[in-house]
């Protein structure tokens, strides 16, 4: 299989090609590529010798480490899958993450929410880590041979494999539970170089893991790191002054880092201790700017902005690749392409809201143990997102809203995530939320709830929609309170339709 | 099969994401991707028409043209495979080319060579082309048909699978003939994004196809920028006059063009009389770099340094992803891994030379109709490139040379590339090629055959090489000649082992 390339054979040509570049820094530890490629080998042996073969799942409950780029790394040498679950979670939901995967190996930072679910295949983080890698032999296995790369003859799936999945990612609950995203080798590595175009990434990019490894956020740069043969800086989670000690001390050219981390950032160092300027990164205040060197990639100029999930690998969608854009999510990655799909499957016109979705190298395999979510979600040919969006005349594209419950008035499908949004461009709307409530002819009608900061009535605020979208869109009722109830970000639509009489969706 | 993405996939997400981008620029025509994806989709209709399904040729014969890559682009709507190849080859040659590929469709230039050949199938480019096209269906067929991109349900090979070989380029005979390398769009797609990488190209790039198209360095810089959305400049062959209008006029990047070429583009804008800054390029003269923009992309800065070849997609490795490189060949590109091979499979150590072996996303999908060839250059899962390398103590790697014929002396295997490159450090050698001679006791001897430009006694040149190479590695004997013959820029081995008493050969 000469067109294979699986996150351990990236590792092993860095291991080549870069023996004196330094691949881990993470408090006292420093490893070369060989060095790290040494540790995988042993890794990957010891984790065999527990049963971890080709599909198995190996589990990390604890926060950012090298280890988990050494777990992801050794379960691609053998095929296995590996999950870096939210350590955040109360014991309940670790356990549902438990039962999910039925991990071999589970490698913990001590919590009290871990505890009472430890037991057999769980290892602790530190010494213990550290005698079972060391177990290991540092002897490659053979090609062909679990826990050796894939040989000319090797099928799939298996180790070597590169579309075998490897990454599991939990994602947001479809279906009232959290769903492991699966991304292949294929996927990440077809991911990571859309970024070192978008990022401009080389030789010696050095990226401090300052967000948490369990979001596919801080995962993708940390795996465009690697795919470069960078840097990867670990820091056990977000903290400002550490930030700042590590971005002078490792020269560090980028870290995850948005919004208020910038500015505590920046008044960590305001009394300039730190040298911050090897950080390459997006312009964000004249003090930021002052003590950075702000970076004209694509990705840094555009204020990262575009539109993503862990499903197509990170990001499927960059405002970089479309200067000037009319839509604030750009264009599609040069590796996926992307339609907006109405329920029926076929192609919306440009300046429609449809469902947005993707085919390409980045996407995902499924989600582990779901046929029938997976069926759903790939019907067609196309990953359905969830997510809606519109084309704007220059074919770039607008990000609209989550698609969460679509109301069905006559024929029409309206969606309620573009329904708020123009809601909440009348000056006198605090906030707003869109749903359907039965009706006699139509089957379903739209109720607006909206929540005042200034004067309106009912109809000043139907009239304001009716002038901005088709006719059917504007609602029927309108209902005001005092706040939207949330669940999150997001309006809680269950809470929604129980005090505001919702009902009658299709499908449900 | 969400996770595949052709070249028609790329063309139809370019026709959706940027409507008045203009996609090709030929003489009187000028596309944009809505234009080029229409013309596409009736040309597709019409090969489908004469019988081009999956899996059959279409073939190209004619000088540079939009033509090219429209063939390209319905070919693979429709899973075929499309060839260019060289219309200046005398008529046996064009004939062994359409005897071996057997294409359903030519498209091809009126040329006496090419003309004996002509018959059903073969169509002539200009007003011919035009109506056949003109008479294929702008309709795209539906998903999962002949002619239309795969479905859902596709199943490997076929429209729609981007593992399917889609560009033929024919290359270097190693077995007398020539053979047709076959790429798939997975393999040009990841090809492209190495060089969006490492040229830093972006949304805007403007590329003059300068260089003939059936040749892969410039057929690789004309697929990305299609992969990225720029725009494709054709001119029907170098003319130093003709590209300096069409910077000008297309506010070009970046053109095909290296030494003597760049020379003469100078000395035809030696009055200043084209405005040439658009061009975003590499170094070469205090004039040149007057007249265009010197570019600090990682493949400007290192002067386009690298090895590679078709078999791979293009280039394998990049100076420009090794700053300070001691291999002058760089380091591999992030979508392959390299190793250096002895004949018996295994890797030897870094600083000794090896057969450069490749895997990865960009490696071609063997030869067409070439069983016994593929599977020897793809043994025990690597492709073998036939060229000879070394690891540098930093993981850099040197090209060393062809390979050639091996000389094998005693259990010793010795390349006469590696000795001829020390032979040329010699002050005293103008040129030198190294044979092997039957040797009773070690079945082969060195010979070297040194044309001198200063005086040297032989036992000065073997005790240079003594001094430079393992001792076995230093010629037993020394021929000195006038000038070494040449077989286009290497050796002519076998005129040198007919007058020089060559033979022995391992495997001969």
């Amino acid at each position: 299989m000469i067109d294979q390339l699986t996150l351990s054979d990236v590792l092993a040509e860095h291991a080549r090609s870069r023996p004196t570049v330094t691949a881990v820094v993470d408090g006292e530890v420093r490893l070369t590529y060989p060095e790290l490629d040494e540790r995988v080998t042993r890794l990957a042996d010891a984790l065999a010798a527990r049963g971890v073969t080709a599909g198995e799942r190996v589990l990390w409950l604890g926060r950012n480490s090298h280890v988990v780029l050494e777990l992801l790394l050794a379960s691609s040498r053998l095929g296995a899958i590996f999950c870096p679950a939210n350590w955040r979670q109360s014991t309940d939901e670790l356990s549902f993450v438990v039962a999910d995967l039925t991990p071999k190996v589970v490698v913990w930072e001590r919590s009290e929410a871990a505890a009472p679910l430890s037991g057999d295949g769980w290892i602790l983080a530190g010494a213990d880590y550290e005698a079972f890698l060391a177990g290991g032999s540092a002897v490659p296995r053979p090609e062909g041979h679990p826990g050796g790369p894939a040989g000319g003859s090797a099928q799939a799936p298996g180790p070597g494999d590169d579309s075998a999945p490897l990454l599991a990612l939990y994602t947001a609950a479809f279906d009232g539970r959290p769903n492991a995203a699966l991304l292949s080798s294929a996927a990440l590595v077809a991911h990571s170089t859309a970024l070192l175009v978008v990022r401009r990434m080389e030789d010696g990019f050095t990226f401090l893991n300052s967000g948490p490894l369990f979001h596919v956020g801080t995962m993708m740069f940390c795996l465009a790191t690697l795919q470069i043969g960078g840097t990867n800086v670990f820091t056990p989670a977000f903290d400002a002054e550490e930030v700042c000690r590590l971005v002078d001390a490792e020269r560090v050219t980028q870290a995850f880092l948005f919004g208020q981390m910038i500015d505590a950032v920046t008044e960590a160092n305001r009394d300039g201790k730190y040298d911050l300027t090897s950080l390459r990164f997006i312009s964000h205040s004249a003090e930021w700017d002052g003590m950075t060197t702000v970076d004209d990639s694509p990705w840094c100029r555009s204020k990262m902005g575009g539109y993503g999930q862990t499903e197509v690998g990170g990001m499927l969608t960059f405002l970089g690749l479309a200067p000037g854009a009319a839509g604030p999510a750009g264009r599609p990655s040069p590796l996926v392409q992307v339609r907006l799909l109405a329920p029926d499957g076929g192609e919306v016109p440009a300046g429609e809201v449809g469902e947005i979705c993707a085919r390409g190298k980045s996407l995902f395999s499924g989600y582990f143990n779901r046929p029938e979510l997976n069926a759903a979600k790939t019907r067609g040919g196309w990953h359905h997102t969830g997510d809606l969006g519109r084309r704007e005349p220059d074919g770039t594209i607008t990000f609209v809203g989550p698609m969460l419950r679509m109301i069905k008035s006559g024929n029409e499908n309206i969606y309620p995530a573009e329904v708020e949004r123009v809601l909440k461009t009348h000056p006198a709307v605090a906030d707003a939320a869109v749903i359907g409530v039965p009706d006699e002819r139509w089957r379903q009608a739209v109720k607006a709830v909206v929540a005042l900061r200034g004067e309106a009535t009912a109809e000043e605020i139907v009239e304001h929609v009716r002038a901005r979208l088709a006719p059917y869109k504007k609602p029927k009722h309108v209902d005001f309170v005092e706040a939207i109830p949330k669940k999150g970000f997001t309006p809680d639509y269950d809470a929604l339709d129980a005090a505001h009489g919702g009902g009658g969706y299709p499908g449900s």
